[in-house]
């Protein structure tokens, strides 16, 4: 049942991208002690205002000041996972948006059992690869570590009915990103492959919708809006950098400098 | 009963900053997750030996063979304030100067209270940023999330209060930096905005003080000379970086290989 | 009774490295919150695929699958060491080589206690400084800090017996790095003194020796070809920095682009 593609309103994402640099919303995260530094690091480039909070006497109250959550469960934990739990239901309460990354939901039994938990607790958002939005959504595919062993597109049916169960906007990322809300697809294909080769990009272009959704109750164009842009600089950083190491550095300063011009230029997405 | 500014002695400073890189003294760290690897790289480049350590089995022992401990409650946890009141009381007791780093202290009770109790173990140095010096100067200024509302020279009058009450000398960061110990009052200018889309230079700045109260009993000099030097390198770092993302591994090396010549010759530094 | 030296098989080395990025090897660490962002992207600019898992929840269901385990006590804390521990056993029943890097090993009687006990549940590889390895082989030795204070080469007694005591390979890096299964010693003159001045490299070459554990049963030839390939990369990097920082991001883009000629021409290796 997939419609004709047409272009998106170009403009209407780069929108939220100024709001954030003009507002510099507070965004809450509860994430894995990989990429903690990277995560807060994107979020400042791009203008946002990143706290990184997870101690269970305390995210309550610092969930009920931000203006988005972000849960990833990396380096999860018990401890971790109760303060991703209380965090995520004092969001719900409050109406504050909150985007989940189940990292590696199925490579352990106590990893899927946490992420199940956190997809009950609503979340507006879904972001992960191919193996975990399969796994999530009891497809047949397993994810292998915390790298993904299917494609994005191999995902797309589970991710749609995963939207359509949870009622969440899901993202499955890779070569090519979707997002879907269970009825609307939209399929961006920026981005490099030379990313797969820096840790928590993933993470990173989660911690970019959270940012978004900070700016609008429309969850479907803020999670498309963040990873298009997010792919564009992906792209951008790429094509300066010799190798992993160069791209990480260089994605950070082309997510502060880039513009709606750039934006425009480079974005390649298509809905059905 | 500000006092007509004259310049200070710049040689004075560099020395503790040459003193650092010859006896690279043992700095312990008890920090927060998002900071560890660049606290570490800063402090390295700098010429100390950093070491991170907070399980609650090993901080005292830690603490009473370092030169100097730092102390800061970024990602906090019961834990981690357990073992910063321990390795706080141990170096008290064997006269070890310790900086504590309040991040945050106004977002939440439970991190108000875990500041407040950290400032009455009497630390050698407190550094925060305007909001953070307000709130625990118990002020009006609130903070947001872990980012300032409130510039420096706002909190100037609570940072000379909060050094007269502790006995600790005050350091809050900005735009401009002020030192006082109560009494004397002395500004910095240095440093570039790019600085604060960078995650944890504040945090840097502090253990950058604490490498410098590693080699000398005058913490009104170390913390001068710290600021003073943090600053110019990140101003030399800036003229060089196309982002936060070039910032942060510019900053790395030109603190590595910073001379008393650059430093003498950028130095705005006033004292009243 | 050393040997007259003689070169080793270069071509032997390289294809460790080349299998990696043939198969990603699943990599498994239980490692310090100050390195894990480098240890992930060192991995994956290798080939390797790389995760970060730590709770006694699943360390044991995730190790399982896993080709490799690396063990870095490194911020240790009572949790981790127990799920260090459940991890090595099994991977010891299951036949998955492990390396523990004792980091500080005599810093705190607490850290040397679980250095000694994961070192008796039979790591395949040990690897620490100096001052690490006196240190597990109960020499005179003493660290201080996390730093050595002792040459790799004064430890190089020290690393036979205790490889001859323990049955593991034991690696001592320094200006020189040494592997010895007790009776054979290699020698690596590769690496670079700026190296010292970045946080974790040793415990990236760990996890470098960890990767090349996953392809291969013969743990000395692994090690060697790690801290080989680590070493030159290291001194390739070091060529096109400014200083620690820029070598930090030049180590990864080396590691990813590095080739078997620009190995061979650049390696330094002798046994005895």
């Amino acid at each position: 049942m997939t419609m004709p593609i047409e272009p998106l309103d170009v403009k209407q994402l780069w929108t939220l991208v100024a709001t954030v640099r003009e507002r510099a919303p507070l965004v809450h995260n509860i994430t894995n002690f990989v990429v903690m530094n990277n995560t807060a690091n994107v979020l400042l480039a791009l203008g946002a205002s990143p706290a990184m909070v997870h101690s269970l006497d305390e995210v309550e109250d610092f969930v009920a000041m931000s203006q988005a959550l972000v849960v990833n469960i990396g380096t999860l934990d018990s401890q971790q996972i109760a303060a991703s739990k209380l965090a995520a239901m004092r969001a719900g309460t409050a109406g504050i948006p909150w985007i989940l990354d189940p990292v590696g939901a199925g490579a352990t039994p106590y990893r899927l059992a946490a992420a199940r938990a956190l997809t009950r607790l609503g979340p507006s958002v879904i972001r992960g690869n191919g193996s975990e939005i399969l796994t999530l959504a009891q497809h047949a595919g397993q994810g292998r570590g915390v790298d993904s062993t299917q494609g994005s597109e191999t995902a797309l049916g589970a991710a749609r009915l995963l939207a359509i169960d949870t009622g969440s906007v899901v993202a499955v990322t890779g070569a090519v990103d979707y997002v879907t809300d269970g009825a609307r697809v939209v399929a961006i294909e920026n981005g490099h492959p030379l990313m797969t080769r820096v840790t928590g990009l993933g993470c990173s272009a989660t911690a970019v919708i959270g940012a978004l959704l900070a700016v609008t109750p429309d969850a479907f164009t803020a999670t498309t809006a963040a990873l298009a842009v997010f792919g564009v600089a992906g792209e951008l950083a790429a094509a300066q950098a010799r190798g992993p190491g160069s791209l990480q550095v260089a994605l950070l300063d082309v997510l502060y400098e880039l513009t709606h011009s750039d934006f425009a230029q480079r974005l390649k997405l298509e809905k059905s």
